[in-house]
């Protein structure tokens, strides 16, 4: 699996629509998922895959330059529904994984019922490219793992190994399961993903490679927040570990955003139904500027609090020159659980 | 837009599914469709389009090599509902032309209603192909044109002057749409489709292009037949018609079946619904042998009545020659209403 900050083919997102999870029938959601597209789009390829009955609407609101194509889902998470893309030694051919999906954790804290129209979104996508695929025996989501290109994958405990995903199976099937299907020889585990993330702790909202050696990690020194001793946890582990490639890590702190939550107001925009996850003002939201998307030209990051953006936006134009830092306002996408990382899915590129 | 006998990129299908067209839940149908596909596939590739709940269903039954992607329709005519691909003088891009759909007549002799998802295929299409799209302010299906690639267009005044299609506008208004559309400088008019076919007597049916200057025309000599005034006068018409090219046509006549009919048991397995016109034991199916689809290495053609079907073949392997002529059973696809021609759209190559 190629590193996402190495070249692209293109990028998919999925459109947004359930209204148990979008407030106000998505449409400030669908605005904000627009607002990332449209930002990738300058960088890389652009497909957004929208359902039959969003499909108009979302070529209507779209630039002409994404490409919008037909496909049912359950709800608009790309990272963690779309294929894990990898490639040949040679970089003359791609192929998709296609992981098991349970929702975030099937029938034990999953976030909906059913679930398998998403379980399929990987396998259409590979159709879609023209890309072989292997279906990966693992329930797994691709924004709980991250990689160097080099052999390294950073993961979580909290996650990989949490009894609703793959109670079956140990630590080590586990992470065998990651070095077959993406190519690595070193698996580092992180702890804990950030507090109150519905995903259990995917690690693409508390750490991400920058380049081979050297990672980033959503940093809180208030002694009130929880994520204080999340992220001092996870610094330690990373400083203690040693990559694929025999290398120690660099560690470049990010503030992280002081806890937001839910409004009443907002609460009460989305459809309380039996199959999704109840939601109510005052819920906590897991923000992290860490959960952006690093494309060819350009780095979209979430827009989340105006006392860090300005230093967010100065520190990745300093970390990955030569990609423009667009920050697009997160909080709509936040308030489905997640951020801009999530809503994404890089195609690494081959025949380079 | 190039003649189906140049050069293809490509060919799309519609996967089968509503079961007011297509008997016993659309089984047979599938299978005929995939033998059509197969067929097709080792011409030219492939892409079949099905609905989210049939995708599943019809991966399964296809060969890997042949690309499975999601799309909502009504009905599975990609002839009628898919884009018109036409390409620039240097054959350098490739744009797909969206005519307006009606289902064959709107509410005035229509096959269904309603027709929205037909009308976005060939948008949809086009957004897949990455094509550039041309809507088009006519009533049209691709069934209803044949060209030569050299300037001239084949059509039926049945068809395309029929009140049901485009009431508004005059015979030339219609020719000139003809014109700036598909890039013709001649329209040839004949005017009546074969007998009983549901779609007001579409050109795909009784006449098609071999070669610039050579048309293939359905013949029939039998006094009780319909057909016999109907081929009898397209003949006239053909040999007394000039082509953009100022050439005169060359006639090939290939034997009409006789008029084969649907069995009530066929008819019971077909559900009644609103939507869509009932069927009865007894109605006649406008078979043709016309109805074929010239791919790149292949020609695939409707097994329809074994008195004909061998000469047919032969017939086909001397006027296509370098082409294989592959037979595939075609009852289940004149029971919904058409035959492989309807069902099938090619992509003409580009950079060639």
């Amino acid at each position: 699996m190629p590193a996402e900050f190495e070249p692209h083919d293109g990028c998919y997102l999925v459109w947004p629509e359930r209204t148990d999870t979008w407030r106000l029938g998505a449409k400030p959601a669908q605005e904000a998922f627009a607002a990332v597209a449209t930002a990738i789009s300058t960088s890389d390829p652009t497909t957004v895959l929208a359902s039959s009955r969003q499909w108009e609407h979302a070529r209507a609101l779209l630039p002409p330059e994404i490409r919008v194509v037909e496909m049912t889902s359950d709800d608009a998470w790309a990272r963690d529904t779309g294929p894990t893309f990898v490639v040949d030694s040679t970089r003359s051919e791609r192929r998709g994984v296609d992981w098991v999906f349970n929702a975030w954790g099937g029938l034990e804290g999953g976030l909906f019922f059913p679930w398998a129209n998403d379980d399929l979104v990987a396998a259409k996508v590979c159709e879609l490219s023209g890309s072989r695929r292997y279906r990966a025996p693992l329930v797994l989501e691709g924004g709980s793992i991250h990689v160097d290109g080099e052999g390294t994958c950073l993961t979580t405990a909290e996650c990989l190994l949490n009894r609703n995903r793959n109670p079956a199976q140990s630590k080590d099937e586990i992470e065998g399961h990651l070095r077959s299907y993406l190519g690595v020889d070193r698996v580092i585990w992180l702890p804990l993903g950030v507090p109150f993330d519905e995903t259990d702790g995917h690690v693409d909202n508390l750490a991400c490679y920058l380049a081979p050696g050297r990672v980033m990690l959503t940093w809180c020194e208030d002694p009130a927040n929880p994520l204080r001793e999340v992220s001092y946890e996870a610094r330690r582990v990373l400083e203690a570990s040693v990559d694929a490639q025999g290398r120690s890590l660099e560690v470049v702190l990010v503030p992280a955003p002081s806890i937001p939550s839910m409004t009443a107001e907002e609460a009460a925009g989305i459809d309380r139904t039996l199959g999704a996850k109840p939601r109510t003002g005052g819920d906590p939201l897991a923000a992290s500027y860490i959960n952006f998307y690093i494309g060819n030209a350009a780095v979209v990051f979430p827009l989340i609090d105006p006392r860090h953006d300005d230093l967010v936006q100065e520190l990745l134009a300093r970390e990955l020159p030569g990609r423009r830092p667009v920050g697009v306002p997160a909080r709509e996408i936040l308030l489905g659980g997640g951020g801009i990382h999530c809503i994404t899915q890089q195609v690494p590129a081959v025949g380079v």
